[in-house]
């Protein structure tokens, strides 16, 4: 897409410090890190949802996905990552081209889990009759 | 593993309402949800992380997942979702399973993006010289 500001990055239009390349994928730097070497990774091929991938790129999305979590755990010497996408800009998304955050993460940066606050907070605690009603409207 | 509470519920030894199931892939409510229709994929091979996942697996876990966030989004008529994983303890995982949360998003829920505060916040304004020596790190 032509104005999608990732397209840009894919194209070269707009520098990015890429930290892996291949047919389908791209991961580079986030330039606004929540911790040191939180990279993006983007399918080369517009689309904003997951739903929208098809199967061989988002395999291939995923994949990269996990080589990048590998490699910051190896090179920056962080025991664990957050993985994230905001799939959706109901759900954070800024930039409306699909992309997965990895966030180095170690035990005294004190980020905790993902904490999504619910301003309704209204489903937090399902009694088990909430639960069998929404389960079976979503196993048919 | 034995003492593993997802492969219990793989193996059927503790309930739960499951959503989906394939060879290599189980998806279940979350009983402690953040939003209606919070729900777990995980892969029926116990796993911690995602960098221990085969390819193959690995791709079966992500193409549940966008199953299950279309059909959460579909039946729950949300026009959103946050996907995520807590790929080691120091990142907020509980559950030493490997396993992706899908959280359907509303434009009202007030919950915004991946919130993870930093305690210590040292590299959220990186400069361009820190960028570029955590570049030639990462790119080599």
């Amino acid at each position: 897409m032509d104005s999608c500001l990732f397209c840009k990055i894919v194209k070269g239009e707009i520098p990015s410090y890429k930290i892996y390349e291949d047919d389908k994928t791209l991961s580079f730097l986030d330039v606004f890190p929540i911790s040191e070497g939180h990279s993006l990774i983007i399918p080369k091929k517009h689309a904003q949802f997951v739903e929208e991938l098809d199967n061989e790129t988002a395999s291939a999305v995923f994949n990269t996905t996990i080589k990048i979590s590998k490699k910051l755990r190896n090179k920056l010497n962080v025991p664990a990552t957050t993985i994230g996408i905001h799939n959706g800009k109901e759900s954070g998304q800024e930039i409306p081209h699909m992309h997965i955050h990895v966030i180095p993460r170690e035990e005294s940066d004190g980020g905790g889990p993902i904490n999504i606050v619910m301003a309704n907070g209204k489903f937090n605690k399902p009694t088990d009759e909430e639960l069998k009603a929404l389960f079976e409207k979503l196993s048919k």
